[in-house]
């Protein structure tokens, strides 16, 4: 895989970076910060739920049999509320007073709604209305679950339906895929954070905090470790840090001039080259390769310094791979069928990922924005996907349908 | 607005929700984590970007009229680095060494890449090949971005893509609407936290934990206040600690039995109600008030102790809110038209909320999933949407067109 001079194509590189890439170990985890990952395990319920038949409404728990014709007058035996236990059964001529939640007591067979009683003077109980019916405003022990029976398993991205149903099995903590942590290095002498003003020959650095943003969109935790210099006692130190999580990534500084340094820095601390170039625009420059460290494997992308390039690169490869790694089977990119709305006048000899609006209307369309290369922030600003143009050098014709690539919203 | 003794339909409801909500005030907010959140200024840059004629690739800056045919060699005058400002200007014959990124020197109007050059022995550098233009792998002063032009506005929700605009043009820290703090307060003598095991009469308190994986998908900064007991003086306390935030989810202990303490501690508390009953299935009991706080309004929602009440509260009304306390023009919730893919009974004489299934295959089709009502935690777990019932005492036929609440994915 050191084919480092010949470019790979997007979905060779893809594949590689796939190769290299493997879910983390499972760990256990508190059930409150599990949203979003893989679960780990089959889960398999420790209870019946409900634990008894249990009463849907207030009322009274009565036994069907007594109100045939819809009424009649019971003995108040008991009252139940919900957390406490039944003391004693119901018999024929008999209810209890039961609220919401509450187990039924022995005997009784279905629970009447308060509204259509009354209490009588002598503390009993008068009914009314229509005939009850055996079960009625009663939920069955084990109607949504039995104990035993499998209620989740491996491989589910949890949503908050999911959350609910390990915290009714008992599943806290929760056995899944913790999200892997990113180290962010931002290089180049011509940098500056985005709080401070440029000074002559200086740009502020506009990739680190949108690579943040892509990190916790992928659902990574992103770890920023700054500026590097283009020198190597800045850069050493700093990428040494960056080995330390599962993924390293570098901004710039991975082009194949005189001082990009980056990739001997790289090597001299042992990360084997994968791919240095992908044959697709923007994004041509692209570095990765791996180590392995006392943690496992670390990843390190090298992304190109423009931030469009940066941008497409880490939504092609790096958000494919944080998925593996959360041990996703679908690794992305999403990828949709959409007819280009309008002509539109392109050539490359690269496969371009050209920022553009998608939208359903009478199926789906796409419409390449402005946008005049890889620099042009502004243009991808004005997308909600990359429609993916084949190399060639004439343009594209209104109707003709294109692979697309949507974008997350905010 | 004090109509809680009629229910009120759902939408009659949300409006009461959203009438009564309001953007919180913007904040001054790192950029860092602006991610998602909803711009609260118009934004202008600072800066023209590039901030001068900048080279785009590695290689020799030089005068296209000295290289007409293609071919020359130029004396190098200086050598110019990203971060670097030039400090001599290219006259006729020469050229500077220059890295990408790196701003070009007065006089040059071209660069030249570097795998087209090879240094000569008397230290002057041999250009070959096709014949160089004016502007080729430059990117002009301020191509990007001109100081004083808006790059983005007032209202947008922020993705990675603008985090990269917003660092470009310094805006960090930026003016945003800050995610809203919500409380959580479970309420039920019978529950437990779902690490424990529920002896007799006890069930797990599921609604907790999803109820702030649900407030962390919308949006907002869940703050949990544990199980409340069913007597005032466990109640009261908790509920004050919530009122403290702009938002307070109460689970259970709405409904309108002798132990459903919850309604009268609010009122105690100065909160007034709004509503206390919707038209819809599941969900009816649903309450809704407010109260003036020295910190500005809190909302207070009692959602329905079964789960799947719970949950579709949530997405009906609570999330809608939390979208417009974060100064989302759209308030939701998403509403898509899909056709009934197969035929499907039920009756119920109020608009249902039924767990379902929505998928793309030749448009847009739903189908219900099994489902058994609002203790039915299992079959929402099998849907990815909500379809829309209408009232009615017949059923569905394959083809016809509802209204579906699509759920987030994990």
């Amino acid at each position: 895989m050191d084919g480092h001079t010949r470019p790979l194509s997007v979905d060779e590189a893809l594949r590689c970076v796939l190769e290299q890439t493997a879910a983390a170990p499972a760990e256990a985890l508190p059930l409150a910060s599990a949203l979003g990952l893989t679960l780990a395990e089959d889960v398999v319920s420790d209870v019946d739920s409900p634990p008894y038949d249990k009463a849907m409404m207030d009322g009274y728990a009565v036994r069907g049999a007594d109100l045939l014709d819809g009424r009649g007058d019971l003995e108040v035996v008991q009252e139940i509320t919900a957390g406490r236990v039944p003391t004693l059964p119901v018999g024929p001529g008999q209810a209890a007073r039961i609220m919401t939640g509450a187990p039924l007591p022995d005997g009784a067979d279905a629970v009447v709604m308060v509204e259509r009683t009354r209490l009588l003077e002598d503390g009993r109980v008068r009914v009314e209305g229509s005939p009850t019916r055996a079960g009625q405003h009663i939920l069955k022990r084990g109607a949504e679950l039995r104990a035993g029976e499998t209620v989740l398993t491996a491989g589910v991205r949890l949503r908050p339906q999911d959350v609910g149903l390990l915290a009714a099995v008992g599943r806290d903590p929760v056995a899944a895929v913790p999200p892997p942590h990113v180290s962010l290095l931002a290089t180049g002498d011509e940098l500056v954070e985005p709080g401070v003003r440029p000074a002559a020959g200086q740009i502020r650095n506009s990739n680190g905090p949108m690579l943040l943003a892509q990190t916790r969109r992928g659902g990574g935790v992103p770890r920023y470790l700054g500026i590097a210099a283009d020198h190597e006692d800045s850069l050493r130190p700093l990428i040494e840090q960056g080995l330390r999580t599962p993924v390293l990534l570098l901004s710039g500084g991975v082009s194949a001039g005189k001082l990009d340094l980056v990739p001997g820095v790289l090597a001299g601390l042992g990360v084997r080259t994968h791919f240095h170039k992908v044959h697709m625009k923007p994004g041509k420059p692209l570095f990765f390769g791996s180590v392995r460290t006392a943690g496992g494997t670390t990843l390190v992308f090298g992304l190109p310094g423009n931030p469009v390039s940066s941008f497409v690169c880490f939504e092609l490869f790096v958000r494919p791979a944080l998925r593996r790694l959360r041990g996703l089977a679908d690794a992305g990119p999403p990828v949709r069928r959409a007819a280009l709305a309008e002509d539109f006048g392109h050539a490359s000899d690269r496969p371009t990922y050209h920022p553009a609006l998608l939208e359903e209307a009478d199926g789906w369309k796409v419409r390449p924005v402005p946008w005049f290369g890889s620099p042009d922030l502004r243009g991808l600003g004005r997308a909600n996907a990359l429609a993916v143009l084949p190399p060639g050098d004439g343009g594209f014709r209104a109707g003709q349908v294109l692979s697309v690539i949507p974008l997350e919203e905010g």
